[in-house]
């Protein structure tokens, strides 16, 4: 059986020179292209507030407005926010508005009103934030240095957890075993460098909840709680002990609760756009 | 065809729990492992230099050589460093020493000897060593934040290039169309979007040489030199010319070309290990 299914994988020969195949039947074959920059000219909306974030509830979107409300929540008032839907299935991260933003054409994108700086990735904007407001980033050399390696660790792991397993496993159009098989061992891999890390340490940087926490606990702390790609059983994510505990702890949060709601589309807890502290009063959704 | 082979995928069913099949024979079944930890013990070498880096020539761990020579040949003598060979085809990565300071077990990593920081992640020890020279990242706000939000992007694109793209058109067992062709695409796109920036901006964070450049160059200016994964053609990479001018003005620097030599195995050009900048006088390399 395995080997009939690898000799049908041979029988593919890559031509000299790729070519896109527009047909591809992907879940995302609409929005995935060869090429970059705006397909259509479309101005961003302005609030009132001194952050616009331009944003979906994704885990890459929800690292940074968990940090807002954990900044809002310690006192920091400017760290009020406008956070505008960018529906990527309608291609809005195309409009032009945004691409100036981030020529990346991925949420989440920050404009910050008080200095006109556009920030881009995820990880930069959450590194933006600690050193404009002083918080969530040590200034002594030895902690600071670990929560910049395990941020970093997480933007670099996190495409095999997202755009690899997540991927393969949950939306490609037909399961490849060798595609899922390659990023389930790695996610486990992840999983379990995380468990080891938080069996010594309260939080990922250290004794201190730090950007380290706001850029992994979307991910991995999602998987450990089994929201993700309804992978709980196929990758036994209830063994990752410690991951499991600091996930609970960080989801009991209430900044952390709040942060998980906005530009959440796929429910009727979500709040599409958060534009006031008093938008999360409107129903029951914090209980 | 294409009817065919999609019928054979999805013959394929997920098992109710992943299991390990360590009868894989991707040509990386011996380095990769869902668990992490040191599966030997093992002491680290340390040489007489402030820096110690254990590394491999491979793009992430040029990021760190060029920066390192970029850094002596700026004049700063404390960024001297010896450069050890972790082999990863041995399993070098799973010794309890390397384990130590980094705990995913991937190169690069990096011990300061002045005050015992361990620095992990290719991106992190770029930003340490900026921090630490007050070198190659802007301290005026607009600068900086553009250049972290660069390094950034190739922190979380660069999985895709290479844990993707490179994986699956060049080393994974069998040709999958499929995969191939959803990460040719995005690595398409990744150069575009770097093609357009470059376009306007002598280097990647604008005006300066930055850590920026340092993570980029080596994966996409190598792609752009038609030196990574034979795809010269397949990805028509001369197409884009702007990341092909930048590339080749990077590529002549003194201080590049040297960075681009350190621990690497494949050629007899390279140094397995350097101790010191006479290493590089050893040969007619640099010519």
């Amino acid at each position: 059986m395995p080997d009939t299914k690898k000799q049908s994988f041979s029988e593919y020969v890559p031509p000299k020179v790729w070519r896109w195949n527009k047909g591809d039947d992907s879940k995302f074959a609409n929005i995935n292209r060869p090429v970059s920059g705006p397909t259509q000219e479309k101005e961003l909306p302005v609030g009132k507030h001194p952050l616009q974030l331009y944003s979906l509830g994704t885990p890459n979107g929800v690292k940074v407005t968990i940090m807002l409300e954990e900044l809002l929540a310690a006192g920091h008032e400017s760290a009020e926010y406008d956070a505008w839907l960018i529906d990527i299935n309608e291609g809005e991260q195309f409009g032009s508005g945004f691409v100036d933003i981030n020529p990346n054409s991925k949420i989440p994108a920050l404009r910050d009103m008080t200095n006109g700086q556009r920030v881009f990735e995820s990880g930069s904007i959450l590194f933006y934030l600690a050193e404009k407001f002083g918080a969530f980033l040590p200034t002594e050399l030895a902690a600071r240095t670990e929560v910049m390696s395990w941020l970093m660790w997480q933007m670099g792991a996190g495409p095999y957890l997202g755009g690899g397993f997540g991927h393969f496993y949950a939306y490609a159009p037909f399961k490849i075993e060798y595609a899922i098989n390659r990023f389930a061992m790695e996610t486990k891999r992840q999983m379990d460098v995380l468990d080891k890390r938080l069996a010594e340490h309260e939080f990922i940087g250290g004794a201190d909840l730090s950007i380290a926490d706001f850029a992994i606990y979307p991910w991995y702390g999602a998987m450990a709680r089994g929201l993700l790609y309804e992978a709980k059983d196929f990758l036994d994510v209830e063994s990752y002990k410690h991951v499991g505990r600091w996930a609970k702890q960080l989801s009991q949060r209430p900044a952390v609760k709040r942060g998980q709601l906005v530009n959440r589309t796929w429910d009727d807890k979500g709040l599409e756009e958060r534009h006031s502290a008093s938008d999360f009063d409107a129903s029951s959704r914090l209980i």
